[in-house]
């Protein structure tokens, strides 16, 4: 049903006025729109009668290009606001539910300012809002630059955030916890100063935004459709709490090139007095666009090891010799010393492979397989990589048809360095290469300053380019994995090949700069919400050498939360990330790893607190089989599992991954247990967690009655 | 034979001291080379003991990563100086002459500076000079950017000077015939602010720049193997007539990012008392690396028509309706109407194609075929064309049938409107549309402002664009016509699929802002000195409308002069660029473009001079057959033609293709007649050649002697 209503707009002296009202299909969300008296657009969003967003401004100020600077945020008149409702489902290729609902009410806003002309589309979901500017194709306005967003989130309290602070570069920060005035007086303490961080000046945040009030409200800013326009960061006005899209950066100052008709990323404001009502929200991917593509039966969810963790821990080199200046395509490696670390050896990949199939993973990642590692890193150098050319000691026929015969897959790397522009030249031989020996998955990497010079890695350009790789490598049935790109933005959707990204600090900080026991109880509530996560996790060896035998680095976690990342930590693709030898020394719990599912018909949230902790458990798709993960900050906690989503009526074994009594992730954190329980819907389990631990549960069902024997019941 | 020079360097108070002296094979030249009493390498070059370059220095300023800005102009000492010879012939692919002589004699300088390291490698031919810097592989020069290099070419007199002024975008303009020291204040009168033209300020020219000293010598400057560096402009210190090298910069000032092991360009200095040698010379090519391709069957020079001049004259367009806001893949072209004045529709180019068999042409250029003219031209937009879809009344199968039924091909048309990024992620999809259509040659265009923002069409990232672009082709056997690059460099040597260039004012200068009859004696001695021009000629009907019947423009030329340009300026890829109905009209002179080759086996160059005239003979290749063209400036003139290279007792028809009496460029320039006549090796013709006029001549065996009848003998 349409509803179009045609509203006679008289502008007022207070504000807003005469506010057109829009409330969400359990009326608990409303959301009001007007102009106020300057003509300029203004929302507010209220939440079961609470004020989430204060009167906020809507608009722009753009540049054309022979006019000069155009105000785009005062002066509009209201053609039309029509209304519009949807409430359907869709399943997605692949995720944390089969089937997902899309139910929300609509308000189309359209404005005029004099003879340009600007629409404000409006979807207000039952667990929060999205909206987007859209500029129809018109005469006054054919391409312009976007000087400024002026996207106003007007809070109506000083809430607690968990941010990390604006950087055009990269999200690899650990995220801060204050309130919203302490923003400003706390980013120095946010920036670890590592090579990659290029921190913003002022008290800037980036998204998504994660926030709760102190009357219990949760809150989370984020976009969704990142397409053709540059990221959303939010600048922060800590006095009035009042945030402000801060968009990323052309290497002039842009901040967007539109050509009508256009519009922009869906701006999100996620609500809910129950957290994980936050974690469970579907409205990103449903303000996405539907799968691109009519194939994809070639699509799958990946388990996989990799040739990786060794390098962190000093056991090999991404790199075959350690001479230097070399050169694509002149260099001859067959001339040069090799330096004996190098593991992307044909022998120890093989042993990969072989461990692969042994314990049912798909695929082996390989990294450092390509010349061109001796000289990365640099700011300068752009043709570093050709992504084609294997080292000498790496044999890539003799590889693919040993994986082919043992039906694992070798995963492809593409470190790009950054340069950007020599990859998107080489990147059709590239994907060729790959379709030609056997591989369908490739892991990207971003690490260093983007080529085209001055361009940023949430940018406008750099945006394109992301997708522009997923497109491509949807051509070759190929699934993307990218490290170092812009945050997710429910693309996945879209261009389901683009499996997972990294955006974030995940467990190659804890090689690094190390990662706070509570920075997996926040990730769900910030970058994940974007979409899926390539966090690495299995690191079972929690203690380890780093780069030198003589020097130890620790995770922050215990070995069993370890385990319950595979749950708390969604993606379709996950790595065991750890040494095949370690996996070898602990095959108690790695059954674990080995058993848990990839992708499911259904998630349950239950139990969340940011910061704090979460509980979840999940279905296997397709599968009578539930994987539960907790994991909790650096306190000690006693996780309450429940079961009622299992089938009435019939009983499971449950194995149970636990802490010992005295783990903790400092000082005892490889101190697990593993016990077997039966358990029903009505069970509900009282489960430790040791300080910075976690729990990690396999739920089957009962084949033969002698499994259960000595099984107590829950 | 290599001739090991150990020299002990003493340093001296005069400059420069004790100097390391080579000469040309034929010992006319003279290159002196010294480090000055500051460690600053320096040389000077002479001819025929007059001096060209005086004590003129050489060296960088270097920006390093983590030291900052490093001087590398003095206290160099020298490690070694070393001297070689090559004497050898060539096969160019195609070209000018079917062999070529490589003969240098050559000084390798190898410098130290503390513990970096720079070489400079001196040839030095018979007509002139060329010279490189080489950065060893070395371990305290990895990587840098160029700051400034500090070139200099120190000239020994206030020479007049043929020039065009300093611009990172295009080398468009009318040349400028001055004194050096009058270069400044002419530089504004060389503006003719055409939308392309971003000139730079300060007394700055491009190169090639030519010379002619007071004392008779002809000095000209450029650069041979521009790769991986940007094109060099020259400084001009007008008072002291000195020039030094000006590099194009990246969006961050840099003048080219180097990883050692490196070299630059060759900067050239052709110098001769004959200004015939300077056209003549080799030398470019000579310091060119041979061709990159083992095969090179498919690459084959050209002769063509387009569908090109009829949207300048007006009647037609490029766009195909009158609508704008394309979006590629989403814009439904069939639902948009169309203008009705769309050149590249299916009749109108089997009009063309038909033509074109007809009269023995190879291809026939389509411009206007793809989607996206529509909205061409912004600064903005980037996704504008996709090089692959053409528009709904452009039937590329039908046609590409209809043109091998006729043994014709269409020629593809890519106008990247500078968004290079995007063409660079089409290349692939492009090339391989070609093939699979039946392309095999491609007109590039450039027009616009750089994208990847920041960037210049001579900057060194589109330096390396223009060849990657040559080097991709060549993967697909497609051949390659840039318009809007980079000047050429004698890179059609090492690249032969890259056909020619504009990078110059060619005939649409004629529709546009008008060309001076004497730009064409200028342009063999400037822009032709790098490479190929399709400069487009043949326009017959040199008056014509342009853009509206009512409006009428005229060429700077007689029509006789049009066809002489197919001898003067040379290209293995000539356009008979006016109309199919004006070449309908105007039979007799249309069978010189048709007759004359676009592949020589020998040229003689019978007069010149810069700025004046130019005649020139050349020798089909493969054929008894040659060709002469005669060019003046706004002056008639009588030329002087030779024939004593015709083979000695044989008798040949000259057909004669003249400017009538009362010819005159401006007030009857159409105004024309041809004569045959007889010729043998003794022959002598004084011809005469109107103000802005020409003449054209073809000289055939004599095939049966009823030809000869009646035909007097010259």
């Amino acid at each position: 049903m349409r509803n179009i209503l045609f509203v006679l707009w008289i502008f007022g002296v207070s504000l807003p006025v005469r506010a057109q009202i829009l409330n969400s299909p359990d009326q608990n969300m409303t959301l009001a729109f007007a102009l106020d008296k300057q003509g300029t657009p203004v929302y507010t969003l209220n939440y079961k009668d609470k004020e989430v967003i204060k009167s906020s401004k809507l608009g722009f100020e753009i540049v054309l290009s022979k006019l000069g600077v155009l105000d785009l945020t005062r002066n509009f008149t209201v053609i039309s606001i029509t209304t519009d409702s949807e409430d359907s489902v869709w399943n997605p290729v692949w995720g944390e539910e089969k089937e997902i609902r899309n139910h929300y009410n609509e308000m189309l806003v359209k404005l005029s300012n004099a003879d340009r002309f600007m629409n404000i589309r409006f979807r207000l979901f039952d667990d929060g809002l999205g909206f987007r500017y859209e500029f129809p194709k018109q005469e006054k306005l054919y391409d312009f630059i976007v000087k400024e967003e002026i996207t106003e989130f007007n809070l109506a309290g000083d809430h607690n955030a968990f941010w990390i602070p604006g950087d055009y570069e990269t999200n690899e920060y650990v995220y801060l916890t204050t309130k919203i005035s302490e923003i400003a007086v706390n980013r120095e303490r946010a920036i670890t100063r590592i090579k990659t961080q290029v921190p913003i000046d002022g008290a800037v945040v980036q998204t998504p935004f994660m926030m709760k009030s102190d009357d219990g409200l949760y809150i989370n800013i984020h976009e969704a459709a990142l397409v053709d326009y540059p990221a959303m960061h939010l600048s922060v006005d800590i006095n009035d709490w009042k945030l402000c899209s801060h968009l990323v950066p052309d290497v002039w100052g842009g901040k967007g090139d539109i050509y009508t008709p256009a519009k922009t990323p869906w701006r999100t404001i996620i609500v809910s007095d129950d957290a994980r009502h936050i974690l469970a929200s579907k409205l990103i991917l449903n303000l996405n666009e539907p799968c691109r593509f009519e194939d994809v039966s070639w699509i799958k969810p990946i388990k996989y090891i990799g040739v990786w963790w060794e390098m962190f821990v000093g056991k090999g080199t991404w790199n075959y010799t350690d001479d230097t200046h070399i050169k694509l395509s002149v260099t001859d490696y067959s001339k040069l010393k090799p330096n004996t670390t190098h593991s992307a050896n044909t022998a120890n990949v093989k042993r990969y492979i072989d461990f692969a199939a042994k314990h049912g993973f798909e695929q082996v990642l390989v990294e450092g397989w390509n010349i061109g590692w001796e000289d990365w890193g640099g700011k300068v150098r752009t043709d570093l990589f050709d992504f084609v050319t294997p080292y000498p000691d790496f044999n890539v026929k003799e590889l693919q048809q040993y994986a082919a015969d043992k039906g694992v897959k070798v995963m492809m790397h593409h470190e790009t360095g950054a340069s950007v522009a020599n990859y998107e030249r080489r990147l059709d031989d590239a994907f060729r290469f790959m379709k030609e020996h056997g591989y369908n998955a490739v892991k990207t990497g971003y690490v260093g300053w983007i080529r085209p010079k001055g361009e940023h890695h949430d940018g406008q350009w750099m945006v394109n380019h992301y997708i522009h790789v997923a497109n491509t490598a949807a051509k070759y049935k190929i699934m993307v994995n990218s490290h170092e790109a812009v945050r997710p933005t429910g693309l996945h959707r879209t261009y389901p090949n683009w499996l997972a990204q990294e955006s974030a600090r995940g467990t190659e900080f804890e090689a690094m700069a190390g990662l706070p026991p509570e920075h997996t109880t926040i990730l769900p509530f910030t970058r994940l919400m974007g979409g899926p996560m390539d966090y690495t996790p299995g690191i079972l060896q929690t203690i380890f050498s780093y780069h030198s035998p003589k020097k130890t680095k620790q995770a922050g976690t215990t070995l069993v939360k370890q385990l319950a990342y595979y749950v708390t930590i969604y993606s379709p693709l996950q790595m065991a990330a750890d040494l095949p030898e370690t996996y070898e020394r602990f095959t108690d719990v790695f059954q674990f790893i080995k058993d848990v599912a990839v992708d499911w018909d259904h998630t349950y949230i239950l139990e969340a607190e940011p910061g704090d902790y979460i509980t979840i458990s999940r279905k296997a798709k397709g599968k009578n089989e539930w994987f539960i993960g907790g994991i909790t900050d650096e306190n000690a906690r006693m996780a309450n599992i429940t079961f009622d989503y299992l089938p009435v009526g019939k009983q499971y074994i449950a194995t149970i991954y636990e802490d010992s009594k005295t783990a903790h992730w400092k000082t005892n954190p490889m101190s697990y247990q593993v016990r077997k329980v039966l358990v029903t819907h009505k069970s509900n389990l009282k489960q430790y967690l040791a300080p910075g631990g976690g729990v990690a549960i396999s739920i089957k069902e009962v084949s033969d009655k002698t499994e259960i024997k000595g099984l107590k019941r829950l």
